[in-house]
């Protein structure tokens, strides 16, 4: 058993490697749920939606979000009748979204309505959020705090980073499929997804449990760096980090996550700073372009953890 | 003022006619809400929706319901996620039930949010529901007594038709902007649109001061029939009379009005029983084709209605 812990489009592309070397029912990907939000009375869960899709092979890859080959007939006609346009929802994406929060009303969990909606997209791995509580990352900006996705869709992060905090996470629980991945006897290896560390793993970590029972692991846990050449792939993590008065390296990330982790897998780009994270490493092209990319770096990455001592 | 009661398409039609031969402001249009349900935890309203699409020119007139131009994408992605699929919601149609749910959840009126869909689609007059108290139009068959939209869409009409019942009628209030046309001063007309006389136009009658309103009227009431040649244009308006051991002719659609209006709007196919009805008629084509047909037709039921004593 392997535990991933994921947030959007980096985590979803090692989550679908994962799941592309791994036997069916053998990795467990908890989802980042802080940046949920309610938006035209619709329960979104942007996080958990990006690995789903990808793993379902539905992930619109030019976007970064939603399905592909979406159309926006419904934003086009919620326009119309008043409805803001900061944040898209695609025709095919909204069917989720509508469907989930029918079901959040009537009382089903987060958990289960994912794990529903994964078996019917075909996913063999299991996909869960972080906790079945909510969990709201807000941001605190120059221009005061924000809602995630305030800060991130609606401001594009053009607000100067100051502080992130997750409503609701000291009482949150981790939901049930991410407690048994991490009691769980068999569980081989942890891994943190190459995603943003303050926006997307820290809200995870924040969730008490999750943080002592990392701490407390049998297992090795291995993270692999979503910077590359000193830089993000994709997003703001470069710009956050900077603004936090933190570099985009392989150190930096290292302290993020000091005790959680037992080795780094970074990109040949940081192959000469790599030493100043002072833990073992895995140098390696850790650019995803394809299922092939996502897949070699899946299986290396495990082969690096089960490297390591623990 | 001129107030109409109306249904789904064949009132849409008139109702459109109405206002494209009044002027702004002038004419309400009080609209059917015992076919309103919850499906995929959106509030459905079809014949507030018909009415008010038609009247914005947005209404797809070979489906009868629904958009033009619409799209499917929606439907076709909720149905991989188990959604049901037996009744249709068009990607565009879904942002007006979408946006109605949320404004209804936070406590707002369906009057106010249909008058604000109405204002922004561009419509000079006003439609009102006919309450903003729920009324369910519960449907007694063969089968047992099936909701609404299980009798209709669901089942399409096919259970053989026993009853109607009204629930939440008697506790209904007719909408604020239904109970002020029925007061104001300046009302001229009342009309019944050419809907169906059971299932349409008979929940807006069971709702008790509309009825009691219509039967103190100082103003002339007229209805324009919905039936052609002794059968119903459109729909299961004759199967559901038939059921009921009822004509599709002017002198049933009479009984059915008894006491409530002043002279009936019939089509020449049906002149030679027109006099079985008891009452003023206007003989005349009743079929509405296009625009030109609507107006035609609601300019010669006001001059017909005007000429009528009360």
């Amino acid at each position: 058993m392997i535990l991933a812990l994921a947030g959007g489009v980096g985590g979803a592309r090692l989550a679908n490697g994962l799941a592309g070397v791994r036997a069916p029912g053998t990795v467990t990907i908890a989802v980042n749920t802080g940046d949920d939000f309610e938006h035209m009375g619709l329960h979104i869960t942007p996080d958990t939606d990006t690995v789903t899709y990808t793993l379902a092979g539905l992930n619109n890859a030019e976007l970064g979000w939603g399905q592909k080959g979406e159309s926006w007939a419904f934003m086009e006609a919620a326009k119309a009748l008043g409805a803001p346009g900061w944040f898209a929802l695609g025709d095919r994406d909204l069917a989720t979204h509508v469907l989930r929060t029918e079901r959040l009303r009537a009382g089903e969990t987060l958990s289960s309505i994912t794990a529903d909606f994964a078996e019917r997209l075909g996913i063999a791995q299991l996909i869960v959020p972080m906790s079945d509580d909510p969990v709201r990352s807000m941001i605190d900006t120059d221009e005061g705090e924000l809602p995630f996705q305030d800060y991130f869709v609606r401001r594009r992060c053009e607000p100067a980073f100051r502080r992130i905090r997750f409503a609701g996470a000291a009482q949150a629980r981790p939901s049930p499929g991410l407690l048994a991945a991490l009691k769980q006897p068999a569980l081989e290896t942890i891994l943190i997804c190459p995603s943003n560390p303050v926006l997307s793993i820290a809200p995870i970590l924040a969730v008490p449990s999750v943080a002592e029972c990392l701490a407390a692991r049998r297992v090795p846990c291995v993270a692999v760096s979503p910077f590359i050449g000193r830089t993000a792939v994709k997003g703001p993590a470069a710009k956050i980090m900077a603004e936090l008065g933190l570099d985009a390296t392989p150190a930096a990330l290292a302290d993020q996550y000091r005790g959680l982790i037992d080795g780094l897998v970074i990109d040949r780009a940081d192959a000469d700073i790599g030493d100043e994270a002072g833990l073992p490493l895995l140098v390696t092209d850790t650019l995803m372009r394809d299922e092939a990319d996502q897949r070699r770096l899946a299986a290396e990455t495990l082969a690096f953890a089960a490297s390591l001592p623990r």
